[in-house]
């Protein structure tokens, strides 16, 4: 029996979604820095640049953070002048996690131009992560978000736990929104909605992007980090493309995940978004195949197969 | 570190959607005929038990086709007597697959109430799967329908590769359509539109939903039933219930899949429907808890996990 290759969707759009998508790949910072594996520079270094070449124009590269938390990207200043060239020659953008000022200092010390914050919308996550309560913890990255801005720097922040956290249960929206205005009053450029756990569902999803909205943060301004720990994550992605939002944070290969999430299934995988985005008519510049190559041969690397069901199907065998 | 059980998400409903679904359960026919092992006709009985329990109503029991095509299902005379009981006693839907006029009249015998069919919208798929093409399998399926209806047994007919299929690629609208309208002319009471392949995408299945609805197919006759190959069977489904469909099909555990998909990822686990359904506010009668435990007695049974997100994270041990 002859299966010829489909690779790619029918391409049939729907009403009011827009037309362009702009995929937030972590996959190198997010997706490694919870592998058990560690990854050599050098092989970060070609990952990342795979990415660029699968036409991923932002990808975040690696942490600023102490190497004792996150040993696994201990390599940060080793990494990042590796990779840098790409922002120059072909106008990548390579954000790099910075977790206070010291992480900022080390990354400004190496030319990044975009930043990205971990804040929390719940005081266990706080606690757990950061070991401050919420509200210390926004104090501390108070000054990080003047000094990146001052230097013209572009600045994200994440915000976890805004649905659901394995401590306390479902998060009250007025507490997410309360974290997300703090932000952006403090001068974030935009913020990454997570649900690190991967409890949301799509009506939960559209009801906080609108009462974020109602309390004057734009769309624009708003991305979403869906897990698919129980296999919403592109049903929540769907949900609030169709609210208007146009970044979206995934992870090639579907890498990574969340160590406090009660499965090892993690991240959306970049595939399978490019998958329906590809299917909607959504322009996000990312070729398929290409970026589907890149995920095996990462896999291949950390000696495990990627999650993805599209780098399954487009990979598998007959 | 303690991690209180979530177990539900938080509910939170969504604009325009229905306000109850019904889940066409077919983990014991689609699920099991596609598994390697044979499972024992009591273990079977047992499931059917467990999904009842567990609130489904609908559950396609088993296949009256012949034993040298589906050897799994081989024991459909044994087993249906043993479960039938749950029609009669708590209103619990069973249809049976019947392939032709002598798999109908083997399901008569036996009292069945809901028979399904099974056409294809390709050629070629209606070549592999009937050894016909498609206007001799309608031909088939006539006095099929007319004696089922004569009889006031309901009939449903699935379609297969609406969507895309292996050999032909994308499959044309107009050509699903017409096979849908010619299975509503002989008396058909539902349809199951199928994603044999899991390549579908929401505006498509929002675009085909629409077109057949403007052939005069009204939506409350039409089920969807998506494979998720390529992760897209939640979205689809989100899709569906945005343009009103109450009838979802969907394989506890997420046991099953298409022998011509290229890979082993199948149809969309229903526990990861309800999860969604639950979060959306969206009334099934189905016990989450009670399915994923029934799902996990199933795997051990199959001797290999279930690989829907849901069963996975509910049932992980710390």
């Amino acid at each position: 029996m002859s299966t010829p290759e489909l690779g790619l969707p029918m391409a049939v759009a729907a009403p009011e979604l827009p037309a362009r998508v702009r995929i937030y790949e972590v996959g190198a910072r997010d997706g490694l820095q919870n592998e058990k594996a560690t990854v050599p520079t050098e092989v970060k270094a070609e990952f990342v640049r795979r990415l660029a070449d699968s036409g991923l124009t932002t990808i975040e590269a690696t942490s600023f953070v102490h190497p004792k938390w996150v040993p696994q990207l201990a390599d940060a200043e080793q990494l990042f002048p590796l990779v840098s060239d790409l922002g120059r020659s072909s106008g990548v953008h390579l954000p790099v996690l910075v977790p206070n000022e010291r992480g900022l200092d080390r990354a400004l010390a190496l030319g990044a131009r975009h930043v990205a914050l971990f804040a929390s919308a719940t005081e266990s996550f706080a606690k757990a992560n950061l070991n401050r309560t919420v509200d210390e913890s926004l104090a501390m990255f108070e000054p990080v978000v003047s000094r990146a801005k001052a230097g013209k720097v572009h600045v994200r922040s994440y915000i976890s736990m805004c649905f659901g956290d394995p401590w306390e249960g479902p998060v009250p929206i007025h507490q997410v929104v309360r974290v997300c205005k703090a932000l952006m009053d403090m001068g974030c450029d935009e913020l990454s909605l997570g649900d690190t756990i991967g409890v949301a569902t799509p009506g939960h999803v559209q009801t906080l992007l609108a009462e974020l909205n109602e309390e004057g943060v734009p769309t624009s301004a708003l991305g979403v980090h869906f897990h698919d720990t129980y296999g919403q994550a592109l049903a929540n992605t769907l949900a609030a493309l169709q609210h208007g939002v146009t970044t979206v944070d995934a992870s090639a290969g579907g890498l990574g995940g969340c160590p406090y999430a009660k499965s090892a299934t993690g991240n959306l995988a970049t595939e399978d978004l490019v998958w329906m985005l590809q299917g909607l008519g959504i322009d996000t510049g990312v070729d398929l195949a290409r970026l589907t190559a890149t995920s095996v041969w990462m896999a291949e690397r950390l000696g495990r197969p990627s999650p993805s069901r599209t780098v399954k199907a487009l990979s598998h065998k007959e």
